[in-house]
């Protein structure tokens, strides 16, 4: 049979291999100093923890630890969620509001499924998460971008200005990272938070909330969550993971949200994958419940401060005055977001740091209409200071050459 | 806010909450004799070989083991898989053939994304697997079903005389568990096998086989897995599962076959849940690595042999000589099926029965036009053996009864 294209869903054939993902199989051979990378890193993965986590569930548990489970979670973990809520919040939510996923990408993408048909659209800031353009495109779904200012983050105003002059449309939900963005690192203020949240319920559309770093703030004060800034909690439905807190190789997270959006989480949930490991999700509740989680948080957030100064101090020195390149501050996560002057091409840019050990990821992969190619996303997590300042300097050496070449050539 | 329903997807609406698993939930009551469930028994489940792989994982791997993984399945599992279809098949696969996914269900609802446009079909048997049936009306998809001997499975002939008359039309594969099929236990022939193989070819269409059982045979003969049948390799995918042979608790599993298909799963699987638990996968590369996978089966076998004959001459003394009912005989698997007198409805009988404390899953629920519930699925490998004669004791007397009642009623 030749494997005639024809079979293939409208989805799957409109899909390709991710440019990036191939591109980041580069990136990760011997030598090179990555700034490309999301991971979390290795240290700040408990191992000895993880031994005894292990060590008490097998053992202290009967065999139901290692079947099936309920499609929305474990009792024991939705317990200790609600007491977390609780603690980092002051929220009170109960068991109906929290559906628990393999990890946050299946919660972005069971969100796309019972929110968008074809042609649906999604309100999203330039950039955005990658994940989530690779989840929406998998349903047919579009983007409606916006613009991001560095310092707070969504232009909520430019989203009220196109609600109102065009209404819903065919907009199902807005997306958003409000803490340390993923790729930008920008932090929204409380008033836009407010302000997106008033918008929504004016509108009648959803906001997902996507909080995976939430809990890494390395400076500044900490915003409230969209979360509980929903006094009516029907309107932001928010993600969570394990993966930046404890470890990502269980791909665990939960979503917590209004009950009727949950019930359909749950609907789609059971079809995708009848429910998520019961043994990860003991093994959270634990490090929750025994005090692991305070004890890491803490530890986390020591481990990867340097690493943002070292990033942030770098970028000041090697590229600081240089016209038309600049770079957001972030308070917390795990990147920042490097502009460059209009017609500098992050690939191009790409390709001469490569050929100095040097890699990133470009920007126009985190852009909604694949435009923007003149930024580029910093991870600061994985390098350690020392290729932090060494890969700095390489990567503005690169820039300084092109824009000479530029200015030459013109 | 109002959960306005026109926010959430086409998709979204039409799914309701399944009365089956809302069912299941009465049948979980203490002091009940279920055949309703679908699990593996707990003594199945090696609590001493998880604590030693556990332990093996976190302590001679490193922080790896906990990280972020390949969408395609870690290399240390993928070795142990290849190894296996050697052993089992004789089969030749290659890395490149296989895909890691979050146990079988998962495997199932990426085949029907990548296959399914809205109003796309599958063909398959009736009754067939709840979950498939779930996940291909998560998609919008439709069936076309076909009858299966109670002997030797689905009447390939009657598909055949199908695909004659109309042609592939929107036809995309063809679902089947070929051996000790969930929910009526019966296994394909050779000759359908390999007949149905050629009808695939020769219509260009997928065949999809899921198989979760095919290692707990109890008795007979083993049949040739589809797999090892479609000697071009080009015409069968195959779901594999570590659920019943390790633990469901895993949530892990694999899909053997053709390149082309396999790259399509690896685009959908990664804005699904970017990987499968590495942790989960190395625990299961161990498990096959170390002799444990050899060592279980055949202690799963002998646990499971006795119950599938105490049901079998349970039904034989009980049901036997009753006109019109009749039920399989499984050589394997964890299901057999009961088919009724036309007209006695299997929600009547479990209403009866559920009052005696007896349970099981009517009929109509794994039909793909939701018809013919003068039939019902009885699991024989949780209930013990004196719950197993106990059981159909009862559900006989509630039979008889109800024909009973008919015939006085006519």
């Amino acid at each position: 049979m030749e494997w005639a294209n024809e079979l293939f869903s409208e989805r799957a054939r409109s899909l390709k291999r991710s440019e990036i993902r191939e591109l980041l199989k580069l990136t990760a051979r011997p030598g090179i100093i990555s700034f490309a990378g999301g991971l979390p890193h290795p240290d700040t993965i408990n191992q000895d923890i993880m031994l005894k986590l292990t060590g008490h569930v097998v053992s202290e548990h009967d065999a139901t630890a290692l079947q099936y489970g309920p499609t929305e979670g474990r009792p024991e973990l939705l317990t200790q969620l609600i007491k977390l809520h609780k603690n980092l919040d002051g929220l009170d939510v109960s068991e109906e509001n929290i559906i628990v996923t393999s990890a946050a990408q299946q919660a972005i993408a069971l969100t796309a499924k019972i929110f968008l048909d074809a042609g649906d659209a999604v309100i999203c800031g330039r950039p955005t998460y990658l994940g989530f353009l690779q989840a929406v495109r998998s349903y047919r779904g579009e983007f409606i971008g916006f613009p991001q200012s560095p310092v707070d983050g969504l232009e909520v105003e430019a989203i009220e200005q196109h609600l109102k002059q065009h209404g819903r449309g065919n907009v199902k939900y807005i997306y958003e990272v409000p803490d340390f963005q993923n790729p930008a690192g920008v932090t929204m203020s409380l008033e836009k938070r407010k302000r997106l949240i008033e918008l929504a319920r004016e509108y009648e559309i959803v906001i997902v909330e996507d909080s995976p770093y939430r809990q890494l703030r390395y400076s500044g004060v900490e915003k409230p969550s969209m979360l509980s800034l929903d006094t009516e909690g029907d309107t932001v439905l928010t993600l969570f993971t394990f993966s930046k807190i404890f470890a990502p190789g269980l791909r665990l997270g939960w979503v917590t949200g209004p009950k009727p959006v949950i019930d359909k989480l749950v609907l789609v949930k059971q079809p995708a994958d009848l429910c998520t490991s019961p043994f990860s999700q003991l093994l959270a509740a634990h490090y929750i419940e025994d005090g692991y989680l305070d004890q890491q948080i803490p530890f986390i957030i020591e481990f990867y401060r340097p690493k943002q100064q070292a990033m942030l101090e770098a970028c000041e020195r090697e590229l600081g005055g240089i016209p038309g390149v600049s770079w957001t501050k972030p308070d917390g996560g795990m990147f920042l977001w490097l502009s460059l002057p209009e017609g500098v091409d992050s690939t191009e840019l790409f390709n001469r740091t490569l050929e100095r050990n040097v890699a990133f990821v470009v920007g126009g992969a985190f852009d909604c209409y694949g435009e923007r190619n003149n930024s580029g996303r910093l991870n600061f997590s994985y390098p350690n200071i020392e290729q932090i300042h060494e890969g700095i300097k390489i990567l503005a050496e690169c820039v300084k050459e092109m824009i000479g070449a530029k200015v030459g050539a013109g």
